[in-house]
């Protein structure tokens, strides 16, 4: 009989009901314009419904005893000639962040991109500062492909620069 | 008085009833599959809707005596704190095509992205096979950011790498 202590992570499919508790991060992480380049003024109805993509696309969950920590979408970056290259976003809440909620979300990322027949994946706009977000693409096997320079307008650092990151598959 | 030869290029904004004259070479450059990863099998609604964008973006038109020889559209390349960077997608009726109507459309977004107020251009996108849009890109000031490996299906050649073009402005 597990102990009430070992909390397990677990990942599954968002359901529409996710989204009350994906909203208030999302918002907060939005609004401190610090990593994602979406805009501020973005409605509710309008989050939902970049976030919450369906198929060919995906949006999981990561869930400790079904509260929701962290949450992530995986579609294919580009259509048509562009399609066998996945891409990807995550959000992890940041008041309930403990360690390795970003990296199982981009573990099974990657293991969906791979089950699902792409080629590579491509994350478009890794900002430079953000650089938990940066050593954890490192360490499952992303590199920087480029740097854009100045194409981020961060509140505290200014102009920084957006990665393009890139692994096969 | 002019002669009827001297035939002279203008770009103006492109209007409603233009899109008849643009849908049989976006669809023909679209299906070709060799210099834009757009899903061929858009219907013209979604074609249109796609490229014939509104303001703040604005979609333009090269003509010759009212015949459509190409066209552009020219948008912020992302929202919110990444808005400060333009981007564009160029088209130019193969069988209309002649010398120097892509660098027109080039220069005339180049002006407009400035007198916009941005403060570079990104092209996220251009097929390493295209050769002469790559030169005219270079030409224009653009410098190689990346090449995405593979990141492109071509009919002829397989998998060829997408370019991250850039420039300041």
């Amino acid at each position: 009989m597990p102990l009430a202590s070992a909390r397990q992570l677990t990942i599954r499919d968002a359901r529409p009901e996710d989204w009350a508790a994906i909203w208030p991060f999302f918002r907060a992480i939005v609004a401190a314009r610090e990593t994602y380049a979406y805009d501020p003024e973005l409605t509710e109805a309008e989050a939902r419904a970049l976030w919450m993509i369906g198929p060919p696309g995906r949006t999981v969950v990561a869930t400790d005893d079904e509260v929701v920590l962290g949450t992530a979408n995986m579609y294919a970056n580009r259509p048509g000639p562009g399609s066998h290259v996945a891409s990807a976003s995550f959000m992890v809440d940041p008041n309930r962040a403990r360690r390795g909620v970003g990296r199982a979300l981009g573990e099974h990322m990657i293991e969906w991109a791979r089950s699902s027949g792409f080629r590579a994946i491509q994350f478009n706009a890794v900002v430079e500062t953000n650089e938990g977000a940066v050593a954890l693409w490192r360490s499952l096997g992303f590199e920087v492909l480029a740097t854009v320079p100045e194409a981020f307008e961060h509140p505290r650092h200014g102009y920084v620069g957006l990665l393009i990151m890139h692994r096969f598959l």
